[in-house]
């Protein structure tokens, strides 16, 4: 039996809407159990010194991203659409996330929260966005869920989750993690998915 | 034919290492013809507000790399062992390798930079050694490219590609041009050879 791969994303990272649209596939066809790690790179980037996206920072590595994320959508036959609004505030959805994480269609939902923000240009801060995305992804109580996401609970674990994430470092999203070994960035999924020893 | 792949790159980048052992022989079995292109990072990582490089201004992404560099090496049987001092002056080295961009034995000096930065924490700001890679790698008269490659015109000529680096968008190294297509990081070789359109 293979170790499970844990894919650590944000929704607000581009790379990690391509390898959240790749990874439930690519990890049955090898057979590596996958475990959903959201989590908020906010927090990561201000202990960076950024108080935005690094491809708002840097102009040059931004106009670089768009254009490679057009191409590598392609490549994948993934929707894509630049967003009019970039990076979005995804903290709601990460909260559902993680008081989702084990249920069976986590990955349907989180699938569906990238499509919205880097397909559809929607608003994924929006609760009546959210709670659609729940109902079409099949959880079966919406509702129920998008309040205990409101929890102080989910609240803590979110920023316990991000602490676990610097003590881990990480640095960025998305991010793969099979035993203490890191696979940083889409372009590594198969890497952390072939990683054995 | 094909048309051109433009290949940038700078001696103190690690991921230019891994690029710079596969490229020659990748674009000949591609059927694309190479262009060498070396530039300096140094003055674009200065406008973006940097003083040293990113893998050590940003720790948790340094530890990463070196980790990464390892796996990545080991993976296509590239000679590697984390050197002394990172990052390392590339200066004369870059100055050399652009006096020599279009001779034949170009690969084969600049593979042996890498090598000595990368595998055999050798000085590569030492005239001495890089007197001796360009021996190796067939250099007739090196005596007298060493001393073109102090010259005002290559010093002129190795300001004004970093400069034409930047006007074309590049800000990191390796990176891949193919017309007007940027490709940046060796895990996009692959893309960079392959693109037509």
């Amino acid at each position: 039996m293979s170790r499970a791969l844990e894919f650590w994303f944000e929704f607000a990272s581009t790379y990690s809407h391509v390898a959240a649209q790749r990874i439930e596939a690519a990890a049955e066809r090898a057979g590596v159990p996958l475990v959903w790690r959201v989590f908020l790179l906010g927090p990561i980037f201000q202990r960076q010194g950024w108080n935005d996206s690094p491809f708002n920072l840097y102009p040059a590595k931004g106009a670089y991203m768009w254009r490679d994320m057009e191409r590598l959508c392609a490549k994948h036959a993934i929707p894509f659409r630049r967003p009019s609004r970039f990076p979005r505030n995804g903290l709601l959805a990460a909260r559902v996330a993680l008081a989702a994480e084990r249920e069976p269609w986590i990955g349907r939902f989180v699938r569906a929260v990238y499509l919205g923000n880097f397909a559809e240009d929607a608003d994924i801060a929006d609760p009546k966005r959210v709670r659609g995305w729940l109902e079409a992804a099949g959880c079966p109580r919406p509702d129920s869920l998008l309040e205990r996401a409101g929890s102080g609970e989910i609240k803590d674990r979110l920023r316990a989750r991000t602490d676990d994430a610097i003590a881990r470092g990480i640095f960025g999203a998305p991010t793969f993690v099979v035993g203490g070994e890191l696979f940083w960035g889409n372009d590594r999924m198969e890497d952390a998915l072939a990683w054995r020893s």
